[in-house]
């Protein structure tokens, strides 16, 4: 059984407001669910239509109907349970051989991906501009697939963190240097800018580089690839090396 | 104005049966409605809420609110405009250099994605299995974000077609060859199978080699990268050789 209280609580989940008021997000699935214990996040409890499949004894589990479940589902096609878990204490590891920086990806899907994308590659860490969009948006640990609990996302000032790392800051832009031919330095930070608008130009003047995935199309749109994509391409060419 | 037929006709255009009906499709926006005069597609007519702006002489533009654009769009933020375009009949051409084939793909992002990604590679043809998601499925047709102009998509027996094809064909496949090391043959085939299934037994058996993206993160998880950020990656690295 839910109470009318858990449920608005719950509800509320999506909303970094009320994430921090209540200093709990929502994952949703078994399959991710079953990552958890791997990681550093905590189970607070865990509401499930069917508690035995899960077989859990290291917290709470409640049992809930479909109904009740889709109350407190953020998915349009609910799963089987939904976890609430406590936010992680923010902490910055050192910086890695390869990070990502972001500059105000907006998309919820589109920061997933790249978290996604950097567990495949061992990126272990991304840095995030204060306006990033929150990586515990429901939507964000979605799309991550259980990655969220293996890359550490940091927000900072980007200025700051920028012009203070050891790493060669490489951008990413129409007219940088080809990826083909990009000698990968020892350390990089590899920076992605907004979906819309690029990079702020801020960001711009701390870039010791910029490289480019050439298009060999014949189309003459100024469209571009979409941000996750041109970041798993260069990031399949660095590892090429 | 919008007459209450019209917007009826519209709105039944999110589902084939419609479009294949009316013989319709819808195009959003006026980025992407105007790269449709360089293109085979047909504009029907256009309702614009600020028709001056999109400047067309081509075909009847009818002025319509806000509200009236809401009730035709099938986007959550309804752009300027709506293009009513005429389905185009399919043609297959001869086999490509290199080509995607998509074995029930099911979601409509992932082949709009598909399709951009192989605008932007210069890959001019798709062959889909018949239960490919439709290609003018109005999510796709907006994931595309134009390419759908440029590349040809065909609906077929994949397995009369693979068998008949002088393409090479190579899947995708957890354990296939390193991308890394594989040569890619002078034509080629690059199958990509369901998001959750992957690719049918009868598939399988008409591939001639598998190749894989290796994984260089720790995590033991069985998840695969997303289909199409798996195609960008390798697509990526065919054309660095």
């Amino acid at each position: 059984m839910l109470t009318a209280h858990t449920i608005k609580v719950l509800q509320s989940l999506d909303k970094k407001k009320f994430r921090q008021k209540y200093n709990l997000f929502l994952v949703e699935g078994n399959k991710i669910i079953c990552e958890l214990p791997n990681s550093n996040f905590k189970i607070k409890e865990i509401f499930s239509t069917d508690p035995q499949k899960l077989d859990r004894t290291d917290c709470p589990v409640t049992h809930v109907s479909d109904n009740e479940l889709k109350k407190v589902s953020f998915l349009q096609n609910p799963k089987d349970s939904v976890a609430v878990c406590y936010l992680k204490p923010e902490e910055k590891l050192e910086d890695q051989t390869i990070q990502f920086v972001l500059d105000g990806i907006q998309d919820p899907g589109n920061l997933g991906t790249i978290i996604r994308l950097a567990d495949w590659f061992g990126i272990e860490q991304i840095i995030c501009s204060e306006d990033t969009v929150d990586f515990y948006n429901p939507k964000v640990i979605q799309a991550s697939m259980g990655s969220f609990t293996r890359v550490n996302v940091v927000y900072c000032d980007l200025v700051d963190y920028l012009s203070n790392t050891e790493n060669i800051n490489i951008g990413t832009d129409m007219e940088g240097e080809n990826i083909y031919r990009f000698e990968r330095p020892e350390k990089m930070n590899l920076i992605l800018g907004n979906e819309g608008s690029g990079m702020r130009p801020e960001t711009e003047k701390l870039l010791q580089k910029s490289i480019s995935i050439p298009r060999f199309g014949k189309s003459q749109s100024t469209e571009s690839l979409n941000v996750s994509m041109a970041a798993g391409i260069i990031l399949g060419q660095l590892f090429s090396k």
